[in-house]
């Protein structure tokens, strides 16, 4: 491609120099109606576009068409390792289709989440995809009433006819139970993520679903209820559980951060992970297997949730679907390391 | 704000609510133009636009004023955990002015670079933040002849006159090599980073200066060079430098990723960090301080460099200033933990 000079090169230009009338070469250069053009014409008309460097002006055309080939992606928090190669995946899949994609995150504040949703609609997204919403949400209801397509990625909504893609939470959850069952674990301690979205509330259901299949009881004051997927609340939630002395011998984490918070507590005390008490996380993020001790994580393809969810919002934006939508779920593995040992007598 | 119906709300709706011609409706909801109308009028304006949930078609205004509200933002790969917390820092900056970020991976491949560049700016950005430029670039060149804005970050290119932000590479590695040095070390290989790229060269000649600056001489045969900074590269540079049995006692990794490599060769051989060998890296990536053992780095603020970027790309989309611009620095640090210690004798 040429180099780009001051004026921008028009369709006018490109009809002119292939000799054809504007409205023909408007055609040619649209894959989607290029075949109404003969094939020789087709090709000079793009050789003319490629010799002035012709860029076809894509807001004047997502005025007619109504479609900008643009999509909003909403998250939490990108320096969560989780995300990224979510996002990366979403994006090489939106790639592929000639699609771009606007990034925000959200820090799960209503506020902001509402702010950054707005502003994406006011440049005429095609769709989004949300890894942020909570169990109930009031943007889903917008989107719904303005068919607005919409796909969930890593988060499920309740009540919501919308497409989603995400981990078996409950079916991870019951591995990590079970592995520590198997090692001679029964005082099993989890640290809950938030229960107002949905990897929250469904891994806590999944753990006390566990539990009951082990024939163990969740002791009320072995649960502790995190604010947030962050290393200081996983610290605050251990702590809590470890003051009961021997209370417990396992912990299983809502997430990885929460797991890595674990740690941190450990540190403060004279209890030694695995040695006295084993820690699951879930996520397996990116280097979590490099940790002090490697940490015992539930794992699943995060990029491969983004390419589905990416596939799942253009399939949406082509056609919106009529009936009710299933929720797509990609299948949990245990990642065992060194974080989880056999349960230690008397305690 | 209501929830939208089908139809969406115009200027015009909103001056009819509010009794004002639709030129000072549009003027009273611009911040550019607000002054203009009395603030009494301006608030009955508002009002009437937060009334009917009026959104601005910034598709059509982008075709008036030339301005998108966007800006694109190219990066090597988002699943680098370098890349996160830039990317965060320079979306948090661009949403406080009401701007929205578009993003896209290239994986350093020129040919998916330039399709990246070329669909952002067919959708109309306001600028470009790059994180992906070699030293020479056809994209930069392409973004001065159209008086692009363009701002690097963690990146420079050169005989480019384009802002910059990045952490001030020779200081970061001579404080590794004076800290080595300390220590004991003489013999002391470099795994270079890609020469192509600023980082790789300017690390590559800062280890360089740094070694002369204590007497020591930079052996040939203790350079390594790293085609990408990856996990890989850095395991197979560092085999590369154990072959002379004793030849060294620390390596300078260009990165984190390139010194994470370097664990990796280590578990193959008897030799272990830090008694054997030191290990420095460079950039200080979330987490990095909890492997085993936590590797020493250069440390520089992510975040930071990010909102810097924001605030560079916005100053240059106000106005494109004239005269040659200085590169920005942000001061390095080295973490010290313990990947490094004393030399050991006889090695």
């Amino acid at each position: 491609m040429p180099m780009s000079t001051g004026d921008p090169v028009t369709l006018k230009d490109v009809a002119a120099r292939a000799g054809v009338h504007p409205a023909t070469a408007s055609r040619a250069l649209n894959p989607e109606t290029r075949l109404l053009v003969s094939t020789g014409t087709v090709r000079r008309i793009l050789d003319a576009a490629d010799a002035l460097g012709y860029r076809p002006n894509t807001v004047a055309r997502s005025l007619r068409t109504r479609r900008s080939q643009t999509v909003g992606v909403l998250i939490p928090d990108l320096t969560n390792p989780l995300f990224p190669p979510i996002v990366r995946g979403i994006e090489d899949r939106l790639a592929a289709s000639g699609y771009v994609a606007l990034i925000g995150n959200t820090d799960l504040d209503d506020e902001r989440e509402r702010l950054v949703f707005e502003r994406m609609r006011a440049r005429h997204v095609d769709g989004f995809v949300l890894a942020t919403v909570h169990l109930h949400s009031p943007l889903l209801d917008e989107a719904t009433a303005a068919a607005l397509p919409v796909v969930l990625v890593n988060r499920q909504a309740e009540g919501y006819n919308v497409p989603s893609v995400s981990v078996d939470n409950a079916t991870g959850i019951a591995m990590s139970v079970a592995h520590l069952v198997a090692l001679g674990h029964r005082r099993i301690a989890h640290i809950a993520g938030p229960q107002d979205v949905s990897t929250g509330l469904s891994r806590y259901r999944g753990f006390v679903a566990a539990m009951a299949a082990h024939g163990l009881s969740v002791d009320p004051s072995l649960v502790a209820y995190a604010s947030a997927y962050s290393t200081e609340e996983g610290e605050r939630c251990c702590r809590a559980l470890l003051v009961p002395e021997g209370g417990c011998t396992a912990v299983v984490a809502a997430n990885d951060m929460l797991a890595v918070g674990c740690y941190r507590a450990l540190e403060a005390t004279d209890l030694e992970c695995p040695r006295d008490i084993s820690v699951t996380g879930f996520n397996d993020m990116p280097f979590i297997g490099l940790l002090r001790p490697p940490l015992t994580s539930v794992s699943f393809p995060h990029y491969d949730l983004g390419t589905e969810a990416g596939r799942l919002i253009l399939d949406r934006i082509a056609g919106p679907g009529s009936g009710p939508v299933e929720p797509l779920y990609l299948a949990p593995e245990l990642k065992v390391r060194g974080s989880t040992g056999p349960a230690r007598a008397g305690r």
